[in-house]
């Protein structure tokens, strides 16, 4: 069964400026001054830009639907969901809120809180909901404010569900989603994209399908810009903006009978025929919601009057996932618009440089940067080390580790002998071999995921540094002018070169340093390194506190990028994260005083972290033979 | 003979910062900040620490001494010779001040207006002289005032001559040097540095030699901070900072006689006997005063207690530059910081973005920039369209051509027959060949120097074009990945690499502009074009106003210079510019309505001025087929 309930996005055509506020007319001059030069439209357009155009390029488009979970492990889990089903490249996702389960608070599964991992984490477009019945207008403007603060762009204005069975007007209360959006539009000028919901069958509580369609015209002209297309009802009593059709792909026989019980929706007797039948075959249940809401799908947008999908996902993936690339809509998109996920929080629009030491910790990177007033634009710049937040503040849930503690120790080790059982989980990580107890190493302290496909490139080197106690955590090779459509190394727009200068990064002892430090001396300023240990103390080449660019790219028309650096002064932070990780993620998977938890404590102790850049791009990466002289010094 | 008057730098040592003028702090933040990542030591370091950095290091150093020139045509030729001697690499030059000649004023030969090229047009750091006697503190403080407007960092202060045949003191006046050393250290804290002058052999107004040196201790002590070696007598006395002695090499019999007037010194007998002999063969006296400066010097420079001279060039280039040369501390840098000549201004410090258009008129955009509150450091950035100077208040006498009229008249033609005419002009120009009446065409009108040695490298298919009738005023080729240390277009540190996209402007005839147009449209984004005329109707396929970057280099621990760009707001600048030198400095040759001055009216008013870049800079320059391409639709 495919319920069409509807969902009207809306925004006001004022242009008014308002003193107050100034949101409105700040928003108007960034996205028409579009400063940072990469895939541009897609960053600083608001949604109701982006659809219009999707819509003018004739360009079909959906999104997805998620609710909050309601345990940080299921919170954990469904940001891994955006990531994998924001690859499929949805306009807009949303998260519903839930009056009952604190949806404003600042707990990690509340609706505020997964709504703005989305939008700063992921990078994604997102519209939170929010009810306005049973609450203060204080209540309200408060979550507004928050949800503003947080680079919350879109609101889904709702009523809310009665709380006992039947509804009762409030005097002066908001009665009706058309009260929060005329507040919303009072309070936050035009700020804020505002969607509506339509009901094509009739809300339930609704007298008759002609009220039900009066109310949607007046939630839309609350505070409407769009003149677009409609459907031909809606159309008939003027309403004009972009109206998407919310499709439900049937995903298991109990899950359609709540959605039947809540929406006072019929099932047509040809679907009951169907699935009662095949009631406890889930798969089956699966495959025929797929087979039905690709064809409905199929139907309206043959229509030629919808532009967009709407997913209810039930925080599943693979139903809509299906229905998706069989419409031909699911776009993985391999073109980066930077070499790291761009946050979609309005404030970091202009971001285009970050330090590379957080570049398996994108989500960490954006925490610690939370705060900071301005983005670096362009460049990175010497006179910018700014604040990066307090280590102490800084384990929130989404920066843990995804895996359970039973499956760390089988991947890092029960129980460790010496260092060299550090130096082998170290190596396994890197080949994707089994450790000796057969368990793959997918995950590190430092790196969530399992190796980066241009990481690959290296992965013979960095297994014969790794089993020597060179312990890598971060690198890349040299590139010297790829096209920047490149699969593996690049980004931004097309017609454009990409380049690299090859980094290692690295965990090892003080005899290799000394070792090292020796053999760095005849490469002169060829490679510049900063070494430091957790005491902070700093042995390094470079002349001075200047950033050095170690990834860029040449674009037609256009300036250059250049979006990773290696900044002496942010090193140091990470230096405080890099070591904590050890202790935080590692040493406390084990006893207070266990041998294990020792070793992984005495490397934290005594061990350097050292970073190394070759500049000398056009040639061969010599870093594998610093490397190399070093361990033959030691020999 | 040489005169070893000496002089001495001196600066205070207060770090005291004043709240009222903030100009002492901004200053040394600005240095420790060291934000401009190219060759930073020179550009940012005060004079009085280039002086101690270069005695550090052992490395001797020159400097010259000029007076302003009577008449604008010789001040203009002064600039060219700042040029040129200012390629031996002086650690700074100086200019006299002439109470007589209203040296503090905006006449173009005044002291503080020859001054402020040299800082600003020339790039030079330099002292201008400043004298105190017969003036009241008002004035000189706006001398000052006006000096610290203009990027003067650097202060001789001189007591000035007696108007009348003897000294009188002046009750509150200004009667000696120190009076102003200490007005300057009270009024502008420790913005300027500040020399003064001593007399080796005793000034002509003194007692004695050793009241003399008593004066010089009191205006070092004035505001002293330099504490280094100094000649015998002084240390002796206490006087520690960097003492210079002045070299006047005899250039001819009547200057010297001059001198020994003015200075009352007396010339030794054995000069004496070489020079009357020779008296009216300047060359021979020329010779014997380079002979005799060069062995006083090295006696000097041989004593290790000397590590500056200072030259008194009396204007003149030739016997100055021979000795310097001689004494093998004459050294040319083939090094560029960057690819433009950086003005020494200290609010332009920062500067290293410029538009490509200026590249052949570097002193016009410091002009018509000279009012911009900042400069750009690192990118242009699109939000940067801040308004050129007017071009009304721009025909500055240092902006003229430097050529008189009758020479410009060969060069251009004393009568043009039609615009074919002008093509060979432009044809001519590029081949350095001469034209049909002999003349070598050694500049244009947008461009006041021969071909530069880069544009050498495309002669070959300039010549073809400008043949044509595409006329060009500004190109480079494309480079891809050159070391920093090629002579002809490299810059920056060693140990990096530079990089063009190749660049091509011209004038055009509307018809050439039509098939351009239908050309371009086969390469897509390849090439970015700007098509202007001079009403200011534009043609272009860049997508949005972004400044493309055409020029920029890779380095060492060092984020990436990007110091040229084509920026279509600037070019709408320019283009005001351009047009208007065809008719100021080329049309106004002829008499009004002259079939010859008609003709370039008529280019002015009808042709285009066209930009090509070529964003693909790894392959072979495609701007030449373009161009090709387009003649071959017009056959």
């Amino acid at each position: 069964m495919v319920n069409e309930t509807q969902h009207t996005c809306s925004a006001s055509s004022s242009s008014k400026s308002d003193g107050g506020s100034s949101s409105g007319s700040e928003s108007s001059k960034d996205s028409s001054r579009c400063s940072t030069p990469v895939l541009d439209a897609d960053r600083h357009e608001r949604l109701r830009e982006k659809m219009r155009r999707r819509q003018d390029s004739g360009d079909k488009w959906f999104s997805l639907e998620f609710f909050p979970p309601r345990t940080a492990n299921a919170a954990v889990n469904l940001i891994s969901r955006f990531d994998r089903m924001g690859a499929g490249g949805p306009l807009f996702v949303d998260v519903t809120w839930h009056p009952a389960g604190d949806p404003g608070s600042d707990k990690e599964t509340s609706s505020m809180i997964i709504a703005n991992t989305a939008v700063n984490y992921c990078g994604l477009e997102t519209i939170l909901h929010m009810t306005c019945c049973n609450q203060t207008k204080d209540e309200i403007t408060g979550h507004l404010q928050k949800a503003k603060r947080l680079g919350l762009k879109n609101i889904m204005a709702l009523r809310g569900d009665p709380v006992g069975e039947e509804w009762e007007e409030e005097v002066d209360g908001f009665n009706y989603a058309v009260d929060l959006v005329k507040h919303i539009r009072n309070e936050f000028d035009d700020y804020f994209d505002i969607c509506v919901a339509g009901y094509p069958k009739g809300h339930p509580e609704a007298e008759s399908y002609e009220a039900d369609l009066r109310h949607l015209k007046e939630k839309v002209f609350a505070g409407a810009d769009s003149f677009l297309k409609f459907m031909k009802d809606c159309q008939a009593i003027g309403i004009t903006c972009p109206i998407i059709p919310g499709i439900f792909p049937i995903q298991g026989y109990h899950s359609l009978r709540q959605l039947v019980k809540l929406s006072k929706l019929e099932v047509p007797q040809e679907i009951k025929d169907v699935i009662e039948p095949i009631k406890d075959n889930d798969a089956a249940i699966r495959n025929y919601g797929v087979e039905l809401a690709v064809s409905m799908c199929r139907e309206l947008l043959d229509s030629g009057m919808v532009h967009g999908l709407h997913f209810y996902t039930l925080n599943r993936e693979v139903a809509t996932t299906e229905v998706l690339k069989r419409l031909g809509i699911w776009k993985e998109d391999p073109r980066r618009p930077l070499p790291w996920a761009v946050s979609a929080h309005p404030k970091r629009r202009v971001e285009d440089v970050r330090p590379i030491f957080w570049a398996s910790r994108p989500k960490s990177y954006i925490y610690r940067t939370q705060e900071w007033d301005d983005f670096p634009n362009g460049r990175w710049g010497n006179s910018s080390s700014p604040a990066f937040g307090e280590l102490k503040d800084y384990y929130l849930f989404y920066l843990k580790s995804k895996s359970p503690r039973e499956e760390l120790l089988k991947m890092w080790g029960e129980e460790l002998t010496g260092e060299e059982s550090v130096f082998e989980v170290f190596t396994c990580y890197i080949t994707g071999e089994p450790n000796k107890n057969g368990h793959k190493v997918t995950c590190m302290p430092w790196n969530d995921d399992p190796l980066a496909t241009e990481t690959n490139l290296l992965k013979e080197q960095l297994e014969k540094v790794n089993r020597r106690g060179i312990l890598t955590i971060n690198s890349q090779p040299n590139i010297n002018g790829k096209p920047s459509t490149d699969p593996i190394v690049g980004w931004g727009p097309s017609g454009g070169y990409v380049f690299q200068k090859a980094y290692l990064e690295f965990f090892t002892s003080s005899e290799i340093v000394t070792a090292l430090l020796k053999v760095l001396k005849k490469y002169e300023l060829r490679v510049n390194y900063h070494i430091v240990n957790v005491k902070g103390q700093n042995i390094t080449n470079a002349p001075d506190l200047q950033p050095n660019a170690v990834t860029w790219g040449i674009f037609p028309g256009r300036e250059i990028i250049q979006p990773t650096v290696v900044d002496p002064v942010s090193f140091l932070s990470w230096k405080d994260e890099a070591f904590a990780l050890w202790i935080e993620q590692w040493a406390k998977l084990y006893e207070e005083e266990s041998p294990s938890r020792m070793i992984i404590q005495y490397i934290h102790d005594n061990y350097y972290l050292v970073n190394l850049v070759d500049n000398d791009f056009p040639l061969e990466n010599c870093l594998w033979q610093v490397v190399d002289d070093t361990f033959e010094l030691l020999n």
